[in-house]
């Protein structure tokens, strides 16, 4: 097969696995336990030395990152199937929202969950980094928010990559207290995007 | 006009200015003074409402982040220059490098950097935290070194816009006393990327 994912559980794999079955594309899947560090074995380091999932073997050749994953996806697969738009401006602003999640929506959850969950140890917080990180995740909805006010989707009138990528993050802030109540149009807008039923089939185990 | 740049220097604008430079495409420049917060000013937030540059107005359409802007700069303008190879796998590990910097290099990044910069509180820092992120940021920088061994560039024996991004951040890192010494395939790969004219254009003022 041409196609095959290297996944994991609760982790940012679920982005990979959505896009394929919403592009309905055969992949192979191969679980990867990071429980007990396969992760971290020399197989699975000589194609991601990074030690993480969700990483895509295309004909052969490794590819890591969610977002290159999702790109590369998109542009072989989902323009004729309308889920990532022919190369130009809609495709720019599929492309804004991705990197946002990405880097800038990313890098803040992650700083508040380092801060706050379990995974991370303890002696590493810092109380008031935890809070200006929580600050910032709620400007960030705020920011998100305000982009789909009187949208379904955002770009195009359309479910994207663009949707797919953000709500995969998003509705698990409520996890750790981050709920999305304020923010009617996020909600709305996630409870769209989780109904689809590719992401259903993504989370069968 | 149809593309304009808002930057600032000291940031991941640097990127954007460097990728025009080498594209050899005509834009306009306008600096955002940060200092005096005009990148948090009403004109300002409607462009990007998460106040922050790069930020890139294409025919009126603005694109914010960094990568964002680079994968559209790329498709549009870089495949005809060799700096952005056409859609299949040369292009999708050109994204995976891109993505990599984006997303695991830059979050370590950030992470140290709020532990020991000036520019955040000192009230927010931890000091095993600030160690955790150094060892992460040497255990990515062996990565991209044991990825550039044998090599002159990360993909496809030319420069690209993997080179340029990932570049554009690893060689600041001396800076908060993170060297490159001891990774010998990065730092030749570090000057050689650095010696290019179009950096060189890009960072006039």
């Amino acid at each position: 097969m041409s196609l095959v994912l290297y996944y994991a559980p609760m982790t940012s794999s679920i982005r990979a696995q959505w896009a394929l079955e919403e592009l309905e594309i055969p992949y192979e899947k191969r679980k990867v336990d990071l429980t007990t560090g396969e992760n971290r074995r020399p197989d699975f380091l000589a194609l991601n030395p990074n030690g993480k999932v969700p990483l895509l073997i295309v004909h052969g050749t490794p590819i890591f990152e969610s977002m290159a994953i999702l790109v590369y996806l998109g542009e072989t697969y989902g323009v004729t199937k309308g889920l990532y738009p022919a190369p130009g401006l809609n495709r720019a602003e599929v492309l804004k929202w991705m990197a946002w999640n990405t880097a800038t929506l990313g890098e803040a959850g992650a700083r508040y969950l380092r801060h706050v969950s379990d995974r991370y140890p303890a002696e590493e917080r810092n109380e008031k980094a935890a809070a200006t990180a929580r600050r910032d995740l709620h400007d960030l909805l705020g920011v998100l928010d305000r982009a789909l006010d009187g949208k379904e989707y955002l770009v195009g009138g359309r479910f994207s990559f663009a949707d797919l990528i953000v709500a995969s993050f998003v509705p698990f802030l409520a996890r750790f207290d981050i709920p999305l109540d304020g923010f009617s149009h996020v909600d709305a807008w996630a409870s769209r995007c989780m109904a689809r039923p590719a992401l259903a089939r993504a989370m069968q185990p």
